[in-house]
């Protein structure tokens, strides 16, 4: 994929979020093929943003700390920019359920200050929108297309259902170049791992190396796919330079393993450690979603992306990283 | 339906955006059959609120003038309330497109404030929000019922979604007696009828009686259903006392008439008059969603509803109370 990353040389790239997991790693991609990137974080403590991720980088691309509610930063901010990644966010579901207006600010009010921005002083821009298949809720059939009902089960799922929207309806109605992917769990280096508030998968890597012991919730057999980081931000590059992506919505997504079997896995290739199945805690279990996997097939035939790393090889590789540099996530 | 009204005698019901077309019938209603009424209204010129409305029932009702983003004055006076009707919005489809924060905080967080409110404060009352045709934007199929897709046109269309969603999220997540019904146009006294803002319709009536001619956009052709204010009120009752209501959302509907064919029967039911087709205004044009009629078949079987007024009925009522009052609407 790196004839796409090409793309982006000498190009000015704003990234939301970009201090956080899929951010910095997408940032990493495009200061290697020379881009001028502009990172936007509000470094919330608790939401993913770690300058750590960037740090041996720092001096070839530009940080700016500001929040996404910040209508008047972001609206300066956009100015310019010849593609744009948005990909900050509350992720937390639980915490959207004790503190619903906060995400929705986030996830949804902020989303339209920066459209309307883009619709004020930067109609040019590709825009691509990190979405999440949260918003299906609970599936009524697997894979899940992006034709399946859109029922959240959370007030994170409806505030970014709320903010997908935005973005295509600005594509509709003002002509802004967006587009949405919605991500499955995506796993890699520079993901948040201290605690299990934002993704099991996280907490998952850092239970591994520090007691050997996973927890399972339930009886371990939830279907689930997973992407790793660097076939995500293929996507996003894809999705900015693809002009058949304008207006869409793309499922990204993998094939389906069962929670008990990812746990596994993740203990093979750590090479020692258990798993562990421990009853299901009542506001997890609220809000859980059962079994999902989703079809990445609308993005595979329009686009040509398809996941590159097994998820042997994606565990193996996120595993080493956090074995080296457990000290800043931990 | 008197005996579905007969069930509010003595209770306390809260209305919001109570001073408004919809919210004042109902409150009319409620208040002949001696129910406790407090209406909240904030009165925003121009969203619909009129004073006039409930002047000569003032007496028999309380009147709290407060915004919906008001998030104190709105927990305070959910407290205690045995029913709650949640009508209050922003509900200009142009407005929402130039100034879609506005219609966002209103639409969509300032609903999140009041189900927060029932949750810390009044988790017993039932809660009926008033949600609209408009989120399924141009519809794949009509009839159009509960399954069809959310593909909103504008961001009123997104907001009410969201707005929505959260009802029947907190009926899930936190047991709130919460549903929604789809409204779709709906006619009849007490509408704001000063400009075409919010409804075609509304400045139908104003036409007829003041010019004699009713301007109809495009060819006449584009179908639409239409509820006399009565038969929604009804909905309203109904779905508040069905204990089967509670998480579910319903359309409400009525037999598809053409607009060219409802203009030519204002006229005729005015006894005079012409209808006069008109170019679409390219703003209105982007947000048109051509045909458009719904199925009322889940909440005919399920709790019983129909719309008892006919068209002719209907128009005649509405053009009478207009001949009548048009000091105060105009």
């Amino acid at each position: 994929m790196d004839e796409i990353a090409d793309r982006f040389a000498g190009r000015r790239v704003l990234i939301t979020g970009g201090l956080g997991f899929i951010g910095s790693n997408l940032a990493r991609r495009l200061v290697s093929v020379d881009a001028r990137v502009l990172l936007v974080d509000s470094l919330i403590p608790s939401y993913g943003g770690n300058l750590f991720n960037v740090r041996d980088i720092e001096h070839r691309l530009r940080i700016n700390i500001v929040d996404m509610r910040d209508t008047h930063g972001i609206a300066y901010l956009v100015q310019g920019q010849d593609y744009i990644f948005n990909l900050a966010g509350q992720v937390s579901h639980l915490d959207s359920v004790e503190d619903p207006l906060t995400d929705l600010e986030i996830n949804c009010r902020a989303q339209v200050s920066l459209l309307e921005a883009c619709r004020r002083r930067n109609r040019q821009a590709p825009i691509v929108f990190a979405s999440t298949r949260q918003l299906y809720g609970r599936p009524r059939y697997v894979p899940v297309d992006e034709a399946h009902p859109a029922a959240p089960v959370d007030p994170n799922g409806i505030n970014k259902m709320a903010g997908e929207r935005y973005h295509i309806l600005y594509s509709e109605l003002h002509g802004l170049p967006a587009c949405s992917l919605r991500l499955t769990n995506t796993y890699g280096p520079r993901m948040r791992v201290c605690d299990a508030r934002q993704t099991f998968i996280g907490w998952w890597f850092r239970q591994i190396l520090e007691s050997g012991e996973i927890p399972v919730y339930g009886d371990g057999k939830q279907l689930r796919d997973l992407n790793f980081v660097d076939d995500v931000t293929d996507a996003f590059l894809l999705a900015a330079t693809e002009s058949r992506a304008r207006g869409q919505i793309y499922n990204l997504g993998g094939s389906p393993v069962s929670l008990g079997e990812l746990a596994q896995l993740i203990v093979d290739v750590n090479g020692r450690g258990t798993t562990k199945l421990v009853p299901f805690p009542a506001e997890r279990k609220a809000i859980d979603i059962r079994d999902y996997y989703g079809s990445y097939e609308k993005i595979r035939t329009e686009l040509g992306w398809q996941p590159r790393t097994s998820l042997r090889e994606g565990l193996a590789l996120t595993i080493e990283y956090y074995r080296q540099n457990r000290l800043h996530y931990w």
